[in-house]
């Protein structure tokens, strides 16, 4: 009896490590689809991407994986987290099982096929290249929430993709709370002279930006041994098994945030994935990240809390200052930092400052929630996107390029993915709270550029659990809460208000 | 009835398409393995890979499929393309379908695990930590030749994967020629006085190599719409599908012949399989290079008949002398012309001119034969190699590095592909001496840079049909003659007759 049950337990590890083979070689073709191939590959790459996709939907959804997923779970021999393992694997199962092969492929191919078009239409400022694409891609979500089913809103079925449990109501009430209190705190802001930024925009030759930016990822933590660092037209972390999780960067050498904060903040998300990502787990939930927002808090985590801090420059500035002294000579540290945390109304959500950054995560979540429930059409979307701008930031896009096409996520096939950014940030800003209480010295800690005491708390309360607690257990466990919004808004009123002279 | 055959033949091409696309996906994991993975991420990329090349071997052999090319073997309602795609997948399946899953998965991850030792070996010139290794795969080899059976001699088993129908007692014929012919000649040339070649070893800083050599790798017709060229440790070609053909380069900046010829040559097989895998003919026979001796042939083609050419130089020095203009002072054509042909006995075959290399070949031959037949053992070689050296070449190895480690073929479990170098550049020969017979101002042409008749001329004599023929009917075809190694010694004898002063 023990022996077989051992057996099927295996059986199950088996098709898990496979499928997970997969899938890591595709996000291997991915990664290497955004940075390296050539213009003519694409063709044959979609089709290959296709296959394993495929087949690691077919592998995981066998109806013989169900049986074996079926008798582990009534098998009482099991320990604690073989049955937890069993446990979360069935419930992707039964939700995997939903998807018809033949819909994974169509996604898949329509998903490749719309990357390409956006990338056109981006280039030209002109949605109607991407509008049939997209078009394609939201009748296909929508099937998805037919195929998924859900619950209060259509909506919901595809935000547990990224959120686990995560609702339209939950959603709605912490945007509640944005709009009002950070809303009128941004205004506030708006009012009172802004910093002066200029230095930050002379130039700043790429490869001096790289010395300095993989100088910094080393700071928190992050090891080329198992990783490593290329330009990409978007900077993202992908993991392709445990000891290989890579960022992206990429650099505009008249400004000096685009390279140095999009590399703390992919940073984030590897430190987080060699955390949760290791052998003894492979391919199982325990060894796989908690959710999307998990993984914005510890990006933004060590951007915004960490990289954005007074504190941190204090430490940084003069290693900053040696590569570049002409670019910030006679730039006090209190300038510098109160420049990287000027806060303005802008068009681009990943150049916006991390105040205003939740109107353009707002803004997306209205609209993809509109396209879900059918309450407006593709069609609408350029003039509902500027109008809410116009709304909610008081600018209104000159075209779609710094309008609407500015976002990858729905060519990829991506909605209910945006939400997470903003719950993110928040998840971090209550984390922040709660390590001070724990580590006394924090402050000076970020000064010295000791960050293995803030790592180490985020690898035993965060990292190493992978999928044991959900969302709102985790935090709890965490930081004794649940979630509250109000972290982030005492965190935003004591760093903004002095750097605006609020009171 | 019809309807039913068509049916099958789609069947036949989906499997075909599925297995292509998990082959090509693995070769983008194994090129990212030589060209970016961080050291950590060895374990679980070797994982992956035999995932991969497990179940690609388990669709091609599935006894289903083997049911499919049953059918369509008797179908005569079939195109003489298709017949001939059905007939030469029937045979791959027959060789195939005699390795069982287990030893394609044990196979993958020894090699997998010598690669790793085999470097550490090598940076260590250490045999002995190499050897178990080494061990592992000869006797998986022997295996592999009881597996599929052989005629007059085990080696051909072999062969087989790399130039079909290749015996022992061909490749002795030719390389009896080649003692008899060559290495005397080799001889003559050792006697008389070598050209100076110090100014190829100045310092060429490695930005600049390659801002030449992508010039060169251009001008023969390598588009980079459909390629890339990376830093790796080895050079090396290979395909992810129609439209990216991959090389990889590397450099010594105290030696100009290492990037630039490698790159030439990688190019080249860049080339044939640029012109043979076509989107029409994907995952098919047709669409598939035809031999590792023909993809030598095409390499060694551009890199030795053109690229080492007098009149080659004749049209490009001049380019060359505007990057380095300082290493280049006082050098003429005919100078820099014969430093990069001078012939010399030296230990490292890649590094090797193109007479000596042949003896390069021939000692790796005789290992191969003799580890394969049980006539030497493991720990032999470098004994047996560093005799054969003193014997063939009149140089005595240092130690392993220079020696019997420096080659990655038996870690990667290749053995029986060596011979095809040697045959590749007799091809090559022979394909030049009728194409300059087809081409009547080819010297002309390659001066003035106008690569793309002779690029033609092998587009359309050796790469569009793909498998269609055998090498000696492509062979025949193509030159109207079987081998000559004539052609070879008469190239050289003219050659190096001129550059070294013997009548």
């Amino acid at each position: 009896m023990k022996r077989e049950e051992n057996d099927l337990y295996q059986s199950f590890l088996k098709t898990l490590a496979q499928v997970a083979d997969l899938r890591f070689a595709n996000d291997v073709l991915s990664w290497d689809q955004q940075v390296n191939m050539p213009k003519n590959g694409a063709t044959a790459r979609g089709r290959q991407m296709a296959t394993l996709g495929t087949l690691a939907h077919s592998f995981f959804t066998d109806s013989k994986f169900g049986e074996v997923l079926k008798r582990l779970c009534e098998d009482d021999t099991l320990s604690e987290d073989q049955r937890l393992n069993v446990k979360l694997v069935s419930r992707d199962y039964e939700r995997k099982k939903k998807y018809p092969s033949q819909f994974v492929e169509t996604l898949s191919y329509a998903t490749s096929e719309a990357f390409g078009k956006w990338h056109e239409a981006r280039s030209k400022s002109d949605f109607s290249i991407f509008k049939p694409s997209l078009e394609k891609i939201v009748k296909l979500k929508r099937e998805e929430t037919d195929l998924v089913g859900y619950g209060a809103h259509r909506y919901e079925a595809l935000l547990e993709d990224y959120e686990p449990g995560l609702t339209v109501k939950k959603i709605d009430a912490v945007f509640s709370d944005v709009k009002r209190e950070l809303f009128p705190f941004i205004k506030q802001i708006l009012s009172r002279p802004a910093p002066c930024v200029d230095f930050l925009e002379k130039k700043y030759p790429k490869d001096l930006q790289w010395k300095f930016s993989e100088m910094m990822v080393r700071q928190i933590g992050y090891d080329f041994s198992s990783g490593r660092a290329d330009m990409a037209p978007h900077p993202f972390c992908t993991t392709f098994g445990p000891g290989d999780v890579r960022i992206t960067i990429r650099s505009d050498e008249h400004h000096f945030n685009t390279m140095f904060f999009a590399a703390i903040h992919e940073a984030g998300h590897a430190l987080y994935e060699l955390g949760v990502v290791r052998e003894e787990n492979y391919s199982l939930p325990l060894g796989t990240a908690l959710s999307l927002a998990f993984h914005e808090s510890q990006s933004r985590f060590w951007e915004n809390n960490i990289a954005r801090s007074l504190p941190y420059w204090k430490g940084n500035f003069p290693r900053l200052t040696e590569i570049f002294p002409e670019n910030l000579r006679d730039v006090s540290v209190e300038s510098f930092y109160q420049a990287v945390n000027r806060v303005s109304q802008s068009f681009i959500r990943v150049e916006a400052d991390e105040l205003t950054y939740h109107a353009h995560i707002y803004i997306r979540y209205l609209i993809e929630k509109a396209l879900i429930s059918g309450e407006i059409e593709v069609g609408d979307v350029p003039k509902f996107w500027n109008d809410r701008y116009e709304e909610y930031l008081g600018i209104r896009p000159k075209n779609d390029t710094e309008g609407c096409l500015q976002d990858v996520h729905w060519a990829y096939g991506s909605m209910g993915y945006f939400p997470t950014y903003s719950l993110g940030s928040f998840y971090a800003a209550q984390l922040r709270a709660h390590m001070k209480k724990t580590l006394p010295d924090f402050e000076g800690m970020v000064t010295r550029g000791e960050m293995a005491p803030l790592l180490t708390w985020l690898r035993e309360n965060i990292h190493r659990t992978g999928r044991r607690y959900t969302s709102e257990e985790l935090l709890m466990k965490a930081t004794g809460e649940g979630l509250q919004f109000g972290h982030f808004m005492d965190y935003a009123k004591e760093k903004y208000g002095k750097i605006y002279g609020i009171k």
